[in-house]
């Protein structure tokens, strides 16, 4: 299918464009039955949206999410769930010199290349309000995972070079700070280095890691749906991201097997692991740790100093970017690796329940 | 679909198991017209055999392909090309522990987890011979990709903790070493702390990386089925990887946007880049640079050290994985990360032909 | 995926019930540089449309669609097309008794026996607005199907047991009558039946034909994939058509080989056929003669007859549909056919670009 | 996906030509746990096998299945199950003139239209030998079927024009006659009819039909995978089939809806029908009544007879068909409708398992 819709039996197609009239997103093949209002994907949409704190562009966006179709009595009937949201503080004028110039670490060219030409409008379809619609959509997977026990949490881990140590997480403190980060003193030393970066006329990026707990053995699918593949597309998929890594990552590819091996052991009939390298995934399924996940954003391109570049007529020129830019976008793509990660583990989770025949058996007998 | 398959219009289904008949791939949407023999697909399968030297498992195998449909008189002709690997050196006895035992690292638990019971010999689906359908996949998919003018390489970039500089990186030297490193004296260091590693019972990791060129810009789909989105998949989809980078990766992330950013520039009219932080991919659409990925290898799970484990009746107990194991895959994992790479750019190449009207219609004028 | 999104390379998803706040579509995969406008759309919608004659129910909907994103001025960006209409004249309060009880021939029982409940509001996604979505996407694939020279075009063949005889076809007389029959006089005939069954408080169905020309030959993928196999499909995925038929149909299966066979000759150097007893399709290939296709619609089930039925508490009961219902659906599904051909018509074309290397080979020739 | 694959879970993964090395299919997404043995392969591969009766080829092939993969100790183990059926008696010397000309009725031109050339031995991929995967995969998909109280039984309806009265059908005699026909004394005639069609160097056509007993309702997904839909693209991708029916079928399209409605009723508890013409689907969705579709398949194509045809240099010339053909297919097509049937309803009833967030929250507790 076509790239801009995602899942196999949970599946959510996006549409829209920064300057178009709307954003949204179908979700198809949701279970009949949840309780669903647009409260539940107005909190998600709030985490992301513009104008929150001295780091994220001034853009007024309300980004109010409006369901359409597929709930009936508060509640969803199975059938897609069209989600809308409407593009409101458009400032197309400010766009001028883009129109015929590629910024550079843009997709100015790319598009061009790819489609012959291209909506230059605040950057059209590769615009960071195409992660709308997967927040809206990943809202309603996190509430399913919630039925089932099962809970996704994102977090900035470093902004920069300045990384928390794993030692000094307090997961508490990752709503008390606007950067999203598990440690308050961290994000005062993040938030010094972002203003250096913004008089500086520069950006920054950082890394966003993702921790699931409650989540059941058994879930993903061998060979080429692996769940750390299916993850690793996921937070790829996501604009800036450029790297991925599942438990210990690139420090696993170092390590002696003695090491990174994860022992087994048994206590009060449950299954557990001493230690947790693998980050919760063993031959591409879930082994009941919790998994975690990280994905490297690069910084924003979109910078105020003057660099080199080329029109579409190539000629060669510089270009300045001004108007409204996150000096960083890592605190704001949190929640959008959240919802990706939420997207990716009903899909597998709901495939996963025709996996042995007994199951199968029970779940139709007498009907 | 479920799991095994892989691409959208070029799409292989892989099949069989360590200690099955036989393993094999099911080609289908392959462009007609492609000479291809057995001697295209055994040149890659060679690179992935075991007892080529010292630190590849001893099993004996011929891995011999037949090619059993989808070609006439050395042609492909449009329909499925069925490639049919024959198991040889099973022996099956080797696995008596392994039966009732969860290997720490392995899939034997999860696979319990997910299906209820598994075939234990060899680690059955699970083993690293799956890899042997996509390798005689990607052997395809490379000749189809040289006929477009597109060259991929892969290579040993790290073992454990040794890591060749960029700066001295020798290409030629890559198939001078056993261990496909661009450098031949760093893989003679490699060789020495493998050995160590050997001899401690221990088993080591490492990083392949893979470089891409004559890679047409406006190559990708837009949002979910990014290019890098799905290289990420297609390489963490391979049993030991546990993370991916494009370009600068992680690198990135730490680095300010003056810095990440690649200026472009025009020379003899063609549009060029000054550096290619992004690894060749901007918006996830190609740029015309060379394409840079990596992966992450972690260390082989199977040591003859004993390690602490669970049956599967949930006791305590202890194992020893003796028999015949590689103490580092990373080599042999150079040539499926190259054919996984095949596979993902013939097949997104494949589906941009109709990106724009102007091109469908000049296909279809006459017809 | 699931069950709302069809197509491979052109796909559509819909979503929207009878009495939600909208019905829509959302295209992804459409070549950029289509000039298309919401007037494109509306000629289909209007052709659909309730309200237009005294056999069609008196709702009063305007049905205007408005599109949402992947067009800048005027032309299709390559990126996804979203497609709203919103639903104005809605009445729930109609709706009282059809709360409870399965209504015979309509879908509620089976909603609530995959769902667990329904939307009874109108049929809730049952309805036949449902092909609204379809309708939409379907004039931008046969806009595209025109750029190739291709022509879609479906009218009724029969209502009840009036037939028009093949060689009585006026196809100019199609948008002269009220049921878009290529026969005024038939179209009488079938008026007064249908005032008949009204007077009755019964219903009629019909079939509805429908013609391609100017197909090029090649075009659908051997096997499960075949370009009838897929418009059988398409077409059976319309609410009410209970048959398909390419060709000659089901007389093609009383006639001996000798008659059923169409003779190849040549002519100019052209291919030609002297009949055309296959509809233009070959192996599931196209033949480049006309693409002929029927498809059977069964009577509306809502009759203001009294029928017995159960109530969701499987209580017999009856039940008297009043309301506002068309006596006869054929005529408005004539649009919908036709809608559901040029979708699946246009997704082959696009899919066949890369059947042949060479093809491949000239298209990226140079870039 | 390419067209040699069908299935969203339950996926079956043709290959292989009429006269190349062997003939196979992949299943991937079969639960884990079933018994499966070559012999209940077999046993459906021997119902399509030639040689049977003096109405079917002389081509001797035992059509031997073995399996390759995926079961282990006599059971599925959830991993891709793959098949393999070799080539015996290939004969390829009696393709002498096929190899240049377009048959009337065959794919010959169409293959080289879509492909450039075709494998000319035998109708290559277009052979009648193609459906010999889906009827082992069929087999499984049956055996799965059974174990949930689901039977699938086709039949052939009719030979020509000889059609058997719903009322005349005696099912247990569908074994006793070569034709399959539930009626010994129409299977007689039947016979007569096909002598002299041969004597006449000519062929014949017919109808089969399949019921479904046992169905749960609630099957199949609302617009695009409807049951019926899927159903009609299952039936109409094999080979010769012109057109599908479900329930009354075109009879329904004559029919008043007072006449065309299924009454329900409610007895000791259950939810009943007093008839079925809707053939035991609603809306796209089983509705516990006995499923019932019809397939019209056509003459066979290959005639002994002089036809006017043209070279594949655009040149008129004629052709007569001589060697091992059957003169009709219809019998060995009775079990390829059974095998699609059955592939198409397991992977419904295994989608349908998450419709409702109770049944996916009852499946995951206390994981």
């Amino acid at each position: 299918m076509a790239g801009s819709t995602y899942g196999t039996l949970f599946t959510i197609t996006t549409w829209g464009e920064s300057h178009g009239a709307a954003i949204g997103v179908v979700i198809d093949g949701c279970p009949a039955g949840l309780s669903l209002s647009e409260k539940d994907i107005q909190s998600y949409l709030n985490r992301r949206k513009p104008g929150q704190n001295k780091f994220t562009t001034k853009r007024k966006e309300s980004d109010r999410a409006e369901i359409l179709s597929g709930t009936f009595e508060g509640k969803t009937t199975g059938t897609p769930v069209s989600i809308l949201i409407k593009n409101e503080d458009q400032r197309s004028k400010d766009y001028g010199k883009i129109k015929d110039c590629y910024r550079p670490g843009h997709a100015d060219y790319t598009f061009d290349a790819k489609y012959g030409f291209r909506d230059y409008r605040g950057g059209g379809r590769s615009s960071g309000r195409e992660t709308i619609g997967r927040v809206a959509a990943g809202a309603v997977a996190a509430k399913l995972l919630k039925e089932l026990g099962i809970t996704v949490t994102a977090y900035t881990r470093s902004i920069g070079s300045i990384r928390i140590p794993y030692k000094e997480y307090h997961y508490e403190e990752i709503t008390e700070n606007p950067l999203y980060m598990p440690n308050n003193s961290y994000a005062e030393k993040a938030s010094e280095y972002l203003e250096a970066c913004m008089k500086n006329l520069d950006s920054s990026g950082g890394t966003v890691e993702c921790m699931v707990t409650g989540m059941p053995a058994g879930i993903g699918e061998p060979v080429f749906q692996k769940l750390d593949a299916e993850l690793a597309k996921a937070l790829m998929s996501i604009g800036a991201v450029k790297g991925v890594e599942i438990g210990d990552g690139f420090k696993a590819a170092e390590a002696p097997g003695s090491a990174n091996n994860d022992s087994f052991f048994s206590k009060n009939g449950n299954i557990c692991k001493k230690t947790n390298h693998s980050g919760g995934i063993l031959g591409g399924i879930s082994d009941g740790s919790p998994i975690l996940i990280r994905a490297a954003v690069k910084p924003t391109p979109s910078i105020a100093r003057e660099q080199q570049t080329i029109t579409n007529q190539k000629e060669n020129t510089t270009i300045a970017i001004t108007g409204r830019h996150d000096p960083v976008i890592v605190p704001r793509a949190v929640v959008v690796v959240e919802a990706m990660t939420a997207l990716t583990l009903i899909d597998l989770l709901m495939r996963n329940t025709t996996s042995q025949l007994e199951n199968l058996k029970a779940f139709y007998q007498g009907k």
